[in-house]
């Protein structure tokens, strides 16, 4: 017996599933870490990975990444959390809003979810509006009002011209649901008529702009203006959640689009591997935060937020994410991409990449999804083929994301890339016979 | 000029109110530190502080604590994160389940907001039912639905016996507001006749058994024995956030009463001074977290949850916090509050002492408010004398939560409670004249 196995049964009697987190959960067992170092995970049982899920792409410079080790190692001996002020917290916020201008004021909290709970809620409260409106099947983490129809089936979905807000988790009040409007993305049209129904009540659209659940593929240029437009006629926010997106270019997703947010929800990468969150963007909107402020109107506190550890950290790895760096990521992503699509033709089956920058999407089927409806009937038709599809890369030594999504690392290089397309190649070999036409 | 102030104008630029967490901010700046060892803090310009917060009541053995220091520096050269299991989170798990039985398993999130989400979402969903009952001017944490009528005042705190449930933050959607019913904290029939009105919707009673910002006074008996027979009755759960409080007795606050609750969330203390949250309770209803059962309803993951160091950490923080230990700063808190209202009467001013076990509140006055609305009129009064207060306790080099709230550690002896009763002499002396009667 694996020391996996006997380490499950253990999981089990005290964690639900076994598992801490849903996502970790495989076939009979998760993988169990002894060790991480770059882009090498060795689990307990000494079979290496090369990781391209980087953490749910929290990572930017892979595992154990020596410059932050090193300034934490020194960190920690000063102390990881006070109830007083840090140099480095004020250090880190000025280095981002350095990176992008537009993040003007910071707010650093400990995860993304709790970034997007503080946007929505920094909406709300300066607009004094109740509803925000997101795109239909969009992953904003698990604030209750973030989750609505994050997940809808056909049996609640609703008509696609007017999506009904369909709770994520059973009990979920009905004055939740009622404060979240849905709209389908990337349709411009169909969603301005939804939006011109609660006009005066919408406090901000929420936006992931290339949403990971929905198709990830990024938001036209279009879609994004006419969001932007909407909002400026109707006095309320345009709010971009970039917790997975910030990876994709030096100023994030946003750099890509000539209209700014106005307020950007980040997390993940920031935090060079700890826990991390922040919910940044226009002065005027940040100063409802400000105690000192007439225009105070939000106390948000929070017992970890800019821990020094995490600031640390995420100090580091941003200063080391240099455009030149992000090029480079870029580059490996694109030639994985190629290689992938060149693969596929190799074994005959169909496939598609999305993404942005620096992280793709395999979809085994062409063209890809478009939208969230779409991606929901590719992966019922393929669920066998899709496990099937992860279960060949673990085995054959690559860590993907759940969905068949790849994170690259600044650490990787094309040799990774190569190991990747090649291990991809026997993969749509060994699933070909489950893929299952779904349009 | 001091560094402190310079870093100060740094800060207002790029932190709204240049904070990052609104408890942080004095005047004229906040305290920056330099370094933290065991219970002392050196800020930038080297003034020397016991810290009495301990990071508002995260560090039980005061830091930098050495065997958490060494433990987490091997653990940084194994990677921080991973999509992945760890050993150390079922070890971890394992260890609170056989301190405290009625944690029968557990799921760890990233901080204390996010486990009263998480027990509150858990609790609709097992129920199926939308509103939580919690008690006016409780704490819980950021979650919209856990904030309603965290700091009502006489303008919207409604009739005492039928509270109305006030937004903390303007934009509180009406459905949120609706969805919590607010009962008087130690008040059995009026608790009890606001909750009949609401039986068949009520998910869960949420209670905090020493909330700091009601009094600090320990429900009595009799109160939570109320509570448990309702939640019996009416088919719904008794959920204790012992976030704070789990650092009072070696099980928790719960130790001290005969009913257990069902669900507890905890925070704090259990991540060693690293963001940690935890939502914990009976197998029965965790078992909705669990992907693999047929009770699967709530889908909850987290990209930070459960990291391998907030494991680390958490578990060498909570193995040392032995029941000796335990009774070790209990008998130093009590030393403490002994000394302060001898203090008090060598100074003559009213002053009264509440908490459990492991830290107390202090109010210049007596007896102490039993109630928020007392507190909220004791604390309207005396702004200035607390402020006072706080300030002279700053100078004097005593750092305490804004609330004149104090949390001894385990790497505290009696000269430091003797130095902390000391300073607050000269404090009651000093504020004296400020102290206002608000009954």
């Amino acid at each position: 017996m694996s020391k996996g196995s006997i380490l499950y049964q253990r999981a089990v009697q005290v964690l639900p599933g076994g598992v801490s987190r849903n996502l970790v959960l495989r076939d009979p067992h998760p993988v169990y870490v002894a060790r991480a170092q770059g882009f090498t995970v060795e689990d307990i049982d000494g079979k290496k990975y090369i990781d391209f899920s980087n953490n749910v792409a929290s990572l930017i410079h892979g595992h154990a990444y020596p410059p932050i080790v090193e300034a934490v190692s020194e960190q920690l001996k000063k102390g990881t959390a006070y109830m007083l002020g840090t140099e480095i917290e004020i250090e880190y916020a000025e280095l981002l809003h350095n990176r992008v201008p537009q993040f003007e004021q910071i707010r650093f909290v400990n995860s993304g979810s709790e970034a997007v709970m503080a946007m929505i809620k920094a909406a709300r409260a300066y607009t004094h509006r109740p509803i925000i409106a997101k795109a239909e099947g969009a992953y904003h983490g698990s604030f209750d009002t973030a989750e609505v129809s994050q997940d809808p089936t056909p049996e609640n979905w609703g008509n696609y011209n007017n999506p009904r807000s369909a709770p994520h988790v059973p009990g979920t009040p009905d004055g939740v649901l009622q404060n979240v409007v849905v709209f389908p993305f990337n349709d411009v049209q169909t969603t301005i008529n939804i939006l011109n129904k609660y006009k005066d009540r919408i406090a901000a659209i929420l936006i992931d702009p290339v949403p990971h659940r929905i198709s990830m593929v990024p938001a036209n240029r279009e879609f994004i203006y006419a969001l932007y437009d909407w909002t400026r006629a109707h006095n309320c926010l345009l709010c971009f959640d970039e917790v997975v997106t910030f990876r994709s270019a030096y100023g994030g997703a946003q750099e890509k689009y000539p209209v700014k947010p106005d307020l950007t929800s980040l997390g993940k990468i920031i935090g060079g591997g700890f826990p991390i969150g922040a919910l940044t963007g226009r002065k005027e909107i940040m100063d409802i935060l400000n105690p000192r402020s007439t225009n105070y109107r939000y106390a948000l506190s929070g017992t970890f937020s800019a821990n020094p550890i995490s600031m640390t950290a995420g100090k580091i790895a941003m200063e080391h994410y240099t455009q030149e760096k992000v090029d480079y990521v870029t580059a490996l992503t694109e030639k994985a991409k190629k290689q992938v699509l060149e693969a596929s033709k190799i074994a005959g089956v169909p496939a598609s990449v999305t993404g942005m920058g620096t992280f793709f999407r395999l979809f085994l089927t062409s063209p890809s999804p478009q939208h969230y409806r779409e991606t929901y009937l590719y992966e019922q038709a393929n669920k066998a083929a899709i496990k099937a599809a992860l279960d060949y890369l673990y085995d054959h030594g690559i860590i993907a994301i759940n969905s068949l999504t790849f994170m690259p690392s600044t650490v990787m290089t094309e040799k990774e890339i190569d190991i990747l397309s090649e291990v991809i190649l026997g993969m749509f070999k060994h699933v070909k016979p489950l893929i299952k036409e779904w349009r």
